[in-house]
């Protein structure tokens, strides 16, 4: 806790040092496709194209057609890293069912202190945040002790199965001593149903050769940036499955921190 | 019951002449300033001019700076209904804290039949549209046999009471054998907190003399135009009110839809 407090005073030096006033700008907006809801019942097929998606920021996270995997969205590259664990670059034409971009240009930065796990993490940027209302996209580059990911394997056959099925088998990744990119984004309480609320944190390695929805983690060293985006879009799907899709649903915590006891251990590094 | 299933019959054939394919265009996109949770709190402040506004629409609803009565805007117009029952044009510097506007491009349109309450027309257009998962304008043309209209009192201070209060003895009008059209949206029971789930209807007479949002009506004839909305677009408010807000209420349906007993009642017709 006291590590905490000191870390935010640290942090907030640095923020009167940097902060920008770029509130007006379009490039400050939030741009998702489809809701997350619609995504934890099953809805996975491709909505819009990555060269689409890219249009609306270079930076971001979701999932790919057919749920195949996990999207980090990165310096304007959609890169894709599957349920084997290996990274790929997405084509343009390749389509997501789920993704949420911003262009990320940092209203704040600051030095990521060693030693914090991911709710201790979450802890300290929400003591720095102005404010839980609004949106943000999080950049965290550095050196992380450890990480462990999961990722989700394509679905091949519908009627597909929920999301919350699908990670009771989760493929998982961990990581020790690896330099990498968290990619984050932090959305209002207001938006359940819609994104997830609070933090949604990926992780794609400097090598790119790894990377995932990030499980746990425990960081080193590295540079924290955030941009809070005040503007939010939205691209609901026009597809008979959303348009009679029940959209109500309980199921994100189960599915975001998985605590099931039936998984499949994966370790690249 | 019957009247309304003929209706949605004689709807349908007229559905299928008119319906364009226009889910691709930016325009087509509903856009809001603010939370509905944040106006029932009490955020009244302005945060967008309406020259602003109107960038994002022709058509759509919402309040003015301090609370001051209700917004329609119609063809490109903003009117406001203040709360003595009048109507003014108003200025684009002027600001809204709650609006939602887009621009009108029908999809569908059709007659609207009469001797329909607002329950009844709300069901006779749920069995219409084709999903309650995205957003629809509607704008509904003609001569009603009977208008209930509220606005609100602009608030002069500080801090301002919750708009549950407001409306207890909020001003009436009622109008009959009134011509005007029906300003209306409709949101998906997913954006609660955001906006309204299901319709929000406001109205303004056609000699531009009355209006406010919509308590109770009785159809008589007229048009039915209706605009199938796949994008949502909210700018956020950048002012330490909204920062610091707990944005949790479950107030909404006493606001919109209000049984209290504790009425002025004021008839222009």
């Amino acid at each position: 806790m006291n590590r905490t407090f000191r870390w935010v005073g640290t942090f907030t030096l640095c923020l009167l040092l940097t902060q920008t006033p770029v509130w007006a700008q379009s490039r400050e907006s939030l741009y998702q496709v489809s809701t997350i809801n619609a995504l934890l019942i099953g809805l996975y097929d491709g909505e819009t194209t990555f060269t689409d998606l890219l249009r609306h920021g270079d930076f971001g996270l979701g999932t790919v057609d057919q749920l195949d995997g996990e999207l980090i969205v990165l310096d304007g590259v959609a890169y894709h890293v599957t349920a084997d664990g290996a990274v790929h670059q997405l084509p343009g034409e390749q389509t997501t069912p789920f993704a949420a971009v911003t262009f990320f240009e940092p209203d704040l930065s600051g030095a990521l202190p060693a030693g914090m796990s991911l709710p201790e993490l979450q802890q300290a940027l929400d003591l720095l945040l102005p404010s839980p209302n609004i949106f943000y996209a999080i950049k965290i580059t550095g050196t992380f002790a450890y990480v462990k990911t999961r990722s989700v394997p394509k679905q091949e056959n519908k009627p597909y199965p929920i999301l919350s099925e699908i990670v009771k088998t989760q493929p998982e990744f961990e990581f020790n001593s690896i330099q990498g990119t968290l990619v984050a984004l932090r959305a209002p309480q207001f938006v359940e149903g819609i994104n997830v609320p609070g933090y949604h944190f990926h992780f794609l390695t400097h090598d790119l050769r790894g990377g995932g929805h990030v499980l746990e983690l425990e960081t080193l060293s590295g540079q924290v940036e955030i941009d809070l985006t005040h503007q939010f879009e939205m691209l609901l799907p026009n597809s008979q499955d959303f348009y009679e899709a029940d959209l109500r649903s309980d199921d994100l915590d189960e599915v975001e921190n998985p605590k099931s006891t039936l998984r499949l251990y994966s370790t690249i590094k």
